[in-house]
């Protein structure tokens, strides 16, 4: 089995590339990377193409959403590439990926009810609804699902946040794992599918 | 009060401005008409600041999303319109609005698991989650909410669809009205709401 993951040099990207790679030929995609992609860059989704055509999946995990103020000038390109940049890149997979392959993407868990959190709200709300209602209407048996990875560990320790409520990376990995080696379409899996 | 009608000139934006009317001074705004806005257009909202500078409300009554094929080419231009284009009003007037004005979002009904919906339930969850999140930043005693329509009985008959289950616009007008001149804030105001 070929894997794509997208964003394969970031905390949780890296972690699931590593679970994967004991049963899959994995390609790390990155921003800087080659092949590379830019969510932000559709152009850059479309080329893509190439790599997806003889893959049986792909997995997209996008940074989580760090809390941006609604006046903020990077609201509107943040939620460009992470939920329109995913959107994109799921709907060129469709196209491209063998029978019976897959997409995941992420969303994430945003505390309830915080300045800051409406564009990271909007784009896991959005990531959600598209997976679960584009999951009917794809073909050849391919599968759509989105990993919510709630807070990672690591990558709170990076924020130099409190990381008690974090969840290790290698356990949020598990996730993905499970969304390309299963059969579920059209699911939000959280960390309580993975550890259960 | 001063309110701003984004979509005048729509099936529901009509009826909105019409029911406001008794106690507004209405400002009927469309994408061919004077003032102009086009939501898939960001320098035609940034345009729109002089117009919400002097006002107490906008409402948006931008188009329910029709069924879109996820391969049309028509999906991404149509969320950067239906979606961004609406946070981006909602952005705008936070800044030029008067204290304690309102700004009122449309989102809607999705038909479940149906092909086709994915934009449309995309854009929904997304306006939703972000009137929920960012109404507790807002300044100045602004407020921000959304209405979730349903289907309108006179659009079900323009799309040549059975119309027995759609709500008559007058009637979806009123879940606007309250949204204007309530109090209410963060929240996703449905048919149920309005006709209670």
């Amino acid at each position: 089995m070929r894997t794509i993951v997208v964003g394969a040099t970031g905390t949780l990207g890296g972690e699931v590339a590593g679970a994967l790679e004991a049963r899959h030929e994995v390609v790390r995609v990155s921003r800087r990377g080659d092949p590379r992609v830019d969510l932000a860059d559709p152009a850059s989704i479309a080329a893509l193409a190439g790599v997806l055509e003889d893959s049986d999946a792909v997995v997209c995990c996008a940074a989580s959403a760090p809390l941006t103020p609604l006046s903020d000038e990077d609201f509107l390109p943040s939620l460009r590439a992470k939920l329109l940049g995913q959107v994109e890149l799921a709907r060129t997979a469709v196209e491209h990926l063998r029978d019976g392959g897959s997409v995941t993407l992420t969303s994430g868990m945003i505390p309830e009810a915080t300045p800051g959190s409406a564009g990271g709200a909007l784009v896991n709300a959005g990531v959600e609804a598209f997976v679960q209602a584009a999951a009917v209407e794809l073909p050849r048996g391919l599968r759509v699902n989105a990993v919510s990875p709630g807070w990672v560990r690591e990558t709170l320790m990076k924020l130099g946040m409190d990381e008690s409520g974090g969840i290790p990376a290698k356990e949020v990995a598990r996730a993905y794992v499970e969304a390309v080696e299963g059969s579920m379409t059209g699911q939000v899996i959280g960390r309580r599918a993975a550890t259960g």
